[in-house]
């Protein structure tokens, strides 16, 4: 199905068709993927260009190429920039375009995405640019949305944590003002309240959200998404210490309700592990689901479906 | 072949059963590799986690799973660790698990490869968890040592060098202890001697060992494996100095004799170059059979052999 | 097509008949990279040994195996070589042909490459050994020149910046002087002039070579081939400074020109962007050249073609 960009930079880029079409090709690809893969991107090659290590992401990524049938070149680390040193990106963009057919890129610096879609001769996917977009991350947050809830229109959400330097929360926020009736439950402490760039967009859009420090006022969402609350965020470490126990979700907090756990990963502290035994608990089905958005993108890019 | 257990983390866990079975499929993936590799694992991914970079045993595992067709995903290194900071090996492994359909780590703690296979929803294997096992080099040195002398019953193996610290040498005792009618001999610096867990084991199973200082008291066995001596492991200077020469094994110590010479490498200096021309010198076909039995494992912890 | 040898350490291996031959099939492999790879060398595993990082170069191995339906087991960096620490290269190599068939080694010490060749059991390839040899720059140097120029013989080449440390300029030097009728123009400042072995080796073969200050004075060949001026190089800084600009290309220099402008990239200043438009910059190109080039020769090495 055609997509309306060439690369992808940005969940801002996305259209409701795009989002639509992404996730009807990944609920193919997941039956792809279940049933012994697929040779569609057989004559294909992926370069996996690494700036800063992402194992999580990178694996995800090369993951799906290999399910594909495709090949990899992966390029990841501090080796890796300090070879660049001195090259523009334009130019390492330009050169991977002659070893590969497709290119995910994450770079520490924000604008890097751009500069390198301005260069690139093969579809490019931007894997994070520092404190930039990290698009895919949400492309699969709305996919496992659809899949544990059956629907993206009227969703309820409750964001947890550090939202205002959550980069998910952000890109999640825009990719499901798409769709029709959809309300947030904002819960976080007033230091990490979600910016006024996504307030201000929800107010623009009409979406309806409310904002509080308790988590127990987000408990009656369809989704609650986890994030994760760093110390260094706090000027005052006694008002984190106060704090970061209010944001630990118990077992006790979700059994019994109709509500879905989402979390980035990695978590450390802030999901107890005896959530993960629950139904409620999707954040490991959430990497899963991380495997058939990106073989989506990979192969909608690249014209093969 | 069924094997007794789903993940491999212990040579502990083998029965004599399961190292025949081994053992046979790794007779088979011989001649699958030497007429030009399989498609048996073309829909499989392997995810290749080295949180310490062991360069050798990931290419040997790695060339296992192309071999049979089959796909990889690395990590390795102070990069991938640092990346992980903060996330328990549980939550690592049950994220890879929705990425690859087997698992091979290893990690410089030991009990590390326990807690992963607790979490693995896929296969795992430990490819070493810091001074804790190494079990696939324990198989591999036994298909060697069948391949070279046509039995494992019966065997006489001499042990050289530091057999305090040697995993390789532990894991090997534990696997040929499955076996008939073996026979140890134990020449080390008296430092550096087998240590009681492993002398315990041998005198309650009734297996004979004798142990010496003189490398020239070990060479009427069927095999010699030879070990690294570290001078780091010496408190006494001097001691190291006047022992070390006495363990470097020359041309002219096996030349003629019916003894096949392992080591699990790299070698520094304890095996002379003159002995690398001799028929038996196994330790390069000992890295080649790493492959093969690689291939086994793989093949049958998937349940494609 | 067979070559004159089994492993490649340096141009001064070849001969004139194994550069047309290599010229022959790099020109099939780019219709078969372009109409979508092949499976040539599907039962073929590549170890891909990079002791030093050179991310360009190891991308572009990597993507020829994979564009003939090979597998790759890779190793770069640091930890890479620290590991093999005490181990020789010789070692290292007879046990990586163990698990591949064949072997492509950067390593930081020259000399390594001929080393690592002594102990190769399958075919060896030098992608660099320090100050040393560079074979597959200069074979692909080579593979650009023809298919810009559409021939060898005759060619009238101009090389600029650093002609004293330039691997680059040294190999194609080697490899054009296999052919006949060429010209070379020497275009550097005179702390940077080709050395006496280059220049000796013109002479010996009666090849006509000019040497020049100026950049304008090398604008009438076929080829312009430039280099990165490092600072470093200079004693004098204020040389540097007063040279750096005499040597940066720019449109207006070869515009309207039929002439083609080379680069091993990657390049910092010496090219400005402008020139990137022009149909005379083949810099790109030429690292696409690079990758049909490899192809050619690990199918050529590896007996399949």
């Amino acid at each position: 199905m055609p997509l309306s960009f060439k690369h992808l930079t940005s969940t801002k880029q996305l259209t409701r068709e795009d989002m639509d079409a992404i996730l009807k090709v990944a609920l193919e690809m997941e039956k792809v993927r279940d049933s012994g893969g697929s040779d569609l991107l057989k004559d294909k090659v992926l370069a996996s260009l690494f700036y800063e290590p992402s194992t999580r992401t990178r694996m995800s990524f090369e993951s799906a190429m290999h399910r594909l049938g495709g090949r990899v070149v992966t390029a990841e680390g501090i080796q890796f920039s300090s070879l660049y040193k001195g090259e523009t990106i334009e130019d390492t963009i330009a050169m991977a375009s002659q070893y590969a057919d497709i290119i995910v890129m994450r770079h520490p610096e924000q604008g890097s995405a751009d500069k390198a879609a301005s260069a690139a001769l093969v579809p490019f996917i931007n894997a994070g640019d520092g404190p930039g977009q990290h698009p895919t991350q949400g492309i699969l947050d709305m996919v496992t949305i659809y899949k544990e809830r059956g629907t993206l229109d009227g969703i309820n959400i409750t964001m947890v944590g550090d939202l205002k330097y959550g980069r998910t929360v952000h890109s999640l926020s825009f990719l499901l003002g798409l769709y029709n009736d959809i309300t947030f439950t904002l819960v976080s402490p007033d230091e990490l309240k979600m910016p006024e760039k996504v307030t201000s967009f929800y107010k623009e859009k009409g979406i309806s959200f409310s904002e509080t420090n308790k988590l127990e006022d987000g408990l009656q969402s369809d989704v609650l998404y986890m994030t994760r609350i760093q110390q260094e965020r706090f000027a005052d470490k006694s008002q984190y210490e106060k704090l970061k126990d209010s944001y630990v979700l118990q077992a006790s907090h979700v059994k019994d309700k109709d509500i879905t756990v989402m979390h980035p990963l990695p978590r450390v502290n802030e999901i107890s592990t005896d959530v993960d035994a629950l139904p409620n608990a999707a954040y490991f089905r959430q990497a899963s689901n991380g495997v058939i958005a990106r073989m989506a993108l990979l192969a909608m890019l690249l014209g093969k479906a």
